[in-house]
């Protein structure tokens, strides 16, 4: 999985090909001395760090820079613990040091236990806004348009809905849920910030990982992919997407027995979902895990999983695993409890 | 990894060749009334139930045996985390179920938390002890004999001293210390029960992990190993194993950048150990995880892994990481504080 923020560089048309690498290289703004204040402040003595996936090779120097300013009896302690969003808090690190920072990502619920330090992109969006209007209608036949972004581009989000403005667009922006921290903000599994007035929306982030799930939610709608990073502008299509899921569907209609995924992290946990399955199929199996990898559930001998954590597991690792995986909505499907043309984006609300 | 008592096949030569299956099949006594009259005078709504590895598949239909006994409204869960041992209990699920089952291990340390159900094996331990005489001296030239066995094969230990004794030996057993259960048992980081007066150690149970461990601990004794799963008796010999340790060592000389993994795991986590290491070299970053793999210290740029975790994963699986592992000791080899003829094996101590 690569669904974090900072780095989640699909090649065209692989939904699978992840990449690791940042294209740009970023001036680093990651608040030293806000972290410093709240650590001399508290008298911590312990101090955990984690960072995203993409940026946990940046850790070693944040606590060198940390350790210079810091008295000396400070242990800082990095997460060694995969990180794909803010949902996916090291909470064993959190509860056992003074001051727990993440970075990366916004807050997903505030607290006063958490520290979260954004790392806002520091790309020039609006090369690409320049060019993404080759792909939208001209504003005199259709003003509307929808615009949302990524935690790290939203610094420049103000300033990105002027500048359409500015051209003759009628700019609509929603904030979406309390699983979303800022107007216009997507994550991978919640896109009810593009639930607008509106049958353009335009994206603006690098990847498609965003912007897919974003077409998958939206189908209705014409997705402009404006990526500053990669520098290009692309419709996103999530035909290929959707055919996969198709076939997931129909492969796990002939399941017996079902594992039912019941995810422990923090903010990917849907414990009445999973409770529902398994109060009306005596076939299926409840199944407790973090990571949701096909090594772990080789080990489980079942036709199907129905996964009630992470929707971007099930539908982009989806075809990682031994035996079809299927989303909550999915498994209805594949139970004949709903039709299939109710197949839809597994949108994931609320915090914990 | 597949340290676990349950499934530790390693092929002959092959230190890292790690086998899943059971050759042998055992009928199970997996003492299911225990767990029901636990369930019932709890009143408890929720059961969890963690197999190690090799015994996952088996947890479904144990949940159905489960469910045709106690009332509707219980609810089983299936660990779906990673297991090695009695050290890496799911503390996730047994914080948040009224009955938490720990299979195929035993009690590293009591708790009413836990209810541990052993899994003996029903393999007949007397064919291969009588094959092991072959390689053991006569008893009128040196009587005196250490045994040990796994927790499986504990259920037959007090009739495997008396085989032996029957036959001219004197034996000597050992309980070890508190991170073991039994007198005679032994664990993959802890051969205290070898500590006997005898030259000569017999240990009986399957596959190489257990006594390659027993070999790199006692290396001036000679360990006999009958292995009763594979029919089988060999010497045990951790030549091999101790050259990839040199080389390790060696390689690790060089290193600048050191990562310090704390393992979160509840009975493999060595505090001290670590802030030890952290506090003499200011080129040493703390990396906290449970899982320790391949794949999540690849996001570190380090040029040396110090893991002070589980010793058989730096013994047994460190030729896998991108970078040397050592232990805490064979760090201090590495670090030049200690001379190279000091190299031994990690043993681990304590619980909780």
């Amino acid at each position: 999985m690569s669904h974090d923020a900072s780095d989640d560089g699909y090649s065209e048309g692989d939904l699978r090909n992840t990449g690791m690498d940042l294209r740009h290289d970023r001036e680093w703004d990651y608040e030293l001395e806000r972290i410093v204040d709240e650590i001399e402040e508290r008298d911590a003595e312990k101090v955990g760090l984690q960072f995203p996936e993409g940026l946990k090779r940046r850790g070693p120097a944040v606590a060198d820079d940390l350790r210079e300013v810091v008295d000396d009896d400070v242990t800082i302690l990095l997460s060694g613990q995969p990180c794909y969003g803010a949902c996916d808090l090291d909470t064993y690190l959190m509860r056992r040091t003074d001051v727990f920072v993440h970075f990366g990502h916004s807050p997903m619920k505030e607290s006063d236990q958490i520290i979260y330090v954004p790392l806002f992109s520091n790309v020039d969006p609006f090369p690409i806004l320049e060019d993404s209007l080759d792909e939208l209608p001209d504003p005199d036949d259709d003003p509307a348009v929808g615009l949302v972004t990524t935690a790290q581009h939203m610094n420049r989000f103000g300033e990105m809905v002027e500048w359409l403005e500015e051209r003759g667009y009628e700019v609509h922006t929603r904030k979406g849920d309390d699983r979303l921290t800022y107007e216009g903000q997507v994550l991978g599994c919640n896109y009810a910030s593009a639930d607008i007035d509106a049958d353009q929306i335009l994206y603006v982030g690098g990847g498609k990982f965003h912007p897919m799930g974003l077409a998958m939610e939206h189908q209705d709608k014409h997705v402009v992919i404006g990526d500053p990073v990669n520098n290009v502008v692309t419709i996103a299509d999530p035909d290929q997407f959707l055919k996969e899921r198709y076939a997931t569907v129909h492969k796990a209609m002939d399941a017996e027995k079902w594992g039912v995924i019941f995810c422990t992290k923090i903010g990917q946990g849907r414990w009445e979902k999973a409770e529902e399955i398994l109060e009306n199929n005596e076939n299926a199996y409840l199944i407790t895990m973090d990571e949701v990898t096909p090594d772990r559930l080789l080990n489980f001998d079942m036709d199907a999983f129905v996964n009630t954590g992470c929707p971007r597991i099930t539908t982009d690792d989806g075809p990682q695993f031994h035996k079809p995986m299927v989303t909550p909505g999915e498994y209805e499907i594949a139970m004949g409890n709903k039709p299939l043309d109710e197949l839809e984006f597994d949108t994931f609300h609320g915090t914990w």
